[in-house]
């Protein structure tokens, strides 16, 4: 099928069986569309989403079915743009990751409501991007294309060349060519073609746009770019299973990094689907966004009051969240309003001290992007803007593995020589 | 309670809970001690392990009772060393990792008759060592120890003071101070004392045991010394789920890497107890022994048809492998033996082909332990040891972020500007 950027209403209805997912919609103008690898609305190029014919479904039987449903986020399929029988298909099958009770951590930051970390670092290539790729896989399977393919820094082209290495694509992944090493180490295992691009992200992020509209990319799935529509419903699968995880409750209060703002919008939308299906009590709930300070786009628009997100040049270690001008920012600043939640940032030296709380606290060993959430909590609290009495969920989505070089000034303790006598000098007991 | 190397027939009945731990049993002699934290027979120095009483146990009531429980370990509390309630209790609830169907790989190797791959690399610190150290855990708590310690040089040490800081506990981890800096970041982050000790690793374990017998240590549970028999049990853990994960079925033939031979002897253990419960059929199955060429002590002995294993000095790249004297080596080769399976060796440079054959094949980025099982069924195939018409299970028990320098050489396909005429000039389409 021919790369296409903008969807026709001049295209036949769907052909193509993605379950529940009707139709893609404008999300300005309301527009729709067939099915279909594009991505921005012909009448006023705004971004299109998924549409979904939830009707037929009966509340306690789509519980039932969701329960019984495997232990990774294809118990989910009734919800998502993918096959009915999407569980059998060769992908990483990520998702139902741990919700972690964290009492030691709540102690730490005064919750008295219950605090819970959402650990996605638990996914295969320990990320959320797992989740998203997964769906974007999908898509690609029905579209017909056989090379999978994004722009990347780091986490996507790693969850990319696996997924579609399990799946039997080819895959072809662009990232900078003056990547750290062990970034590239870990994306190139898969074994497909990982290029380099002389140039920074953003100069990589316009060669793929460029390649979308060419012949040479004819069969060829952007997971983050023509496929967008479908790879961004997979942040829905958090919000999913935060609240099936709760027993089929709303968390009062989530606490959500920032990236591009798709993940936080998809949440948001995954509660509001809860919802109207019936499976969660219908009650407020609030959405926090963090951001780190040295890319925090939309948390300076937040603080101003207003509409409009203007671009930065990102310096921070988040790199996983290192977007200058985020997509969805607007639509952040909107659902944080409307939910009565609110988008901070934090410095580095937070972040840093965030992930080491969160690691002495609860063992668990986050990346620079969980630091950012664990720290923005924090302050949220402090500054009596997050409500320390309500039920507080807050996401890790990576893993410290990926960003050694945070923490790298902690080390060891003492250092002794083998012997009883050099052990009770250095004061350890 | 006072640190204890044997333990004594005086000591008093159980006062602790551990389940259905009723005493532990010498291996070598079968002398009966009640639960407490010591490690050898005081009649024949021989080691000591876990006697349950599962009697009273109805099959199909244990196995609706497991399928009910939680998506970890704790699912099969009726079958550990740990007090009914331990899924209350904080700790890192590893396990119930997935069993992956590895239909690419099968058809590489040209087995028939299903592979799968249990990828322990999904438990929160991503290795198998979270299995062990949780049962050490609830044994360390139920003796009242306050301190986790251990000796280490790598997986465990994360292992033991993520879940030390989760639980509550002081942890005190013992490693070699010149150990590469990544390790030692991994190991510190979770804010327990990491010492590190003026000489190699076994001078940190001669170190070790020097304490346990010092007032120093006194309060102190070493994971893998005093608290070894509640410790080592942890691998059953992988026999019953990869069991339950194939239906209630038991493999026709696992492959498992060797470090000190625990886990393989822990395994077979598992695979007998599922059978005389009646949780699966009585039928055989074969265990085969995966090692390192630079450490092979018990592949060499199994070759040249000892029953005695002679200690190697360790030169190989499976540094979580390199016990150059496997304490369990001759309960290794007579598993081996009695089962019809095998024990076999590969190369390094064999171990990091292998490393990348499964991530190319799977989307599985192991670390070299993976690498090391991985292409030993890979050799046994090609050597006709191992049977390609039946059902095999391949353990990876650590992740391949932990060992990046290994694959170290992968990189970049081709580097391009970022203009269409450079990428058709790098010949990628």
């Amino acid at each position: 099928m021919a790369v296409q950027t903008f969807a026709s209403t001049t295209d036949s209805a769907n052909t193509v069986d993605l379950g529940p997912a009707a139709a893609l919609s404008c999300r300005e103008c309301g527009h729709r569309v067939p099915l279909g690898p594009v991505f921005a609305c012909e009448e006023c190029f705004g971004p299109l989403e998924i549409a979904y014919d939830f009707s037929g479904y009966d509340t306690e039987e789509l519980r039932k079915r969701i329960e019984a449903g495997p232990a990774n986020i294809w118990r989910y399929a009734p919800l998502l743009p993918v096959p009915a029988d999407v569980a059998t298909k060769p992908n990483l099958n990520p998702g139902w990751t741990k919700l972690v009770q964290a009492d030691n951590l709540a102690r730490e930051l005064g919750v008295t409501g219950g605090l819970y970390v959402k650990d996605d670092s638990g996914n295969p290539t320990h990320s959320f991007k797992d989740r998203v790729v997964a769906q974007a896989l999908e898509a690609a399977r029905a579209f017909g294309f056989t090379t999978l393919s994004c722009s990347s820094t780091g986490n996507l082209a790693g969850a990319v060349g696996a997924a579609a290495a399990r799946a039997g694509f080819r895959s072809c992944v662009f990232i900078p060519h003056d990547l750290e090493q062990g970034k590239i180490v870990m994306a190139a295992v898969y074994g497909g073609e990982l290029v380099g691009i002389e140039g920074n992200y953003d100069d990589v992020n316009r060669f793929c746009s460029e390649l979308i509209g060419d012949p040479a990319g004819e069969g060829w799935g952007f997971v983050n770019v023509n496929l967008r529509p479908y790879y961004a419903e997979g942040s829905k699968t958090l919000a999913y299973e935060v609240c099936e995880q709760l027993g089929w409750r709303l968390p009062d209060q989530i606490v959500v990094p920032i990236a591009s703002g798709s993940q936080l919008t998809k949440i948001d939308k995954g509660l509001q689907e809860l919802i109207k299906l019936g499976l969660v009590e219908d009650k407020p709930y609030k959405i926090f966004g963090a951001q780190a300070a040295g890319c925090s786009p939309v948390s300076t628009a937040y603080k101003a009051g207003h509409d409009v997100v203007r671009p930065q040049k990102p310096d921070t270690i988040a790199k996983s969240l290192a977007i200058g001008n985020p997509a969805d920012g607007p639509y952040v600043l909107d659902i944080a309003r409307r939910t009565g939640g609110a988008v901070e940032d934090v410095t580095d030296a937070q972040v840093v001290e965030a992930i080491k709380l969160l690691a002495r606290t609860e063992g668990i060993f986050a990346e620079t992007a969980g630091g950012v959430t664990v720290g923005v909590t924090k302050k949220l609290i402090e500054d009596g803007v997050l409500d320390p009495s309500l039920t507080t969920v807050v996401l890790n989505t990576g893993d410290g593995l990926k960003t050694l070089d945070a923490v790298a000034g902690t080390g060891l303790t003492a250092t002794i020589r083998p012997s009883l006598e050099s052990f009770r000098e250095a004061g350890l007991v």
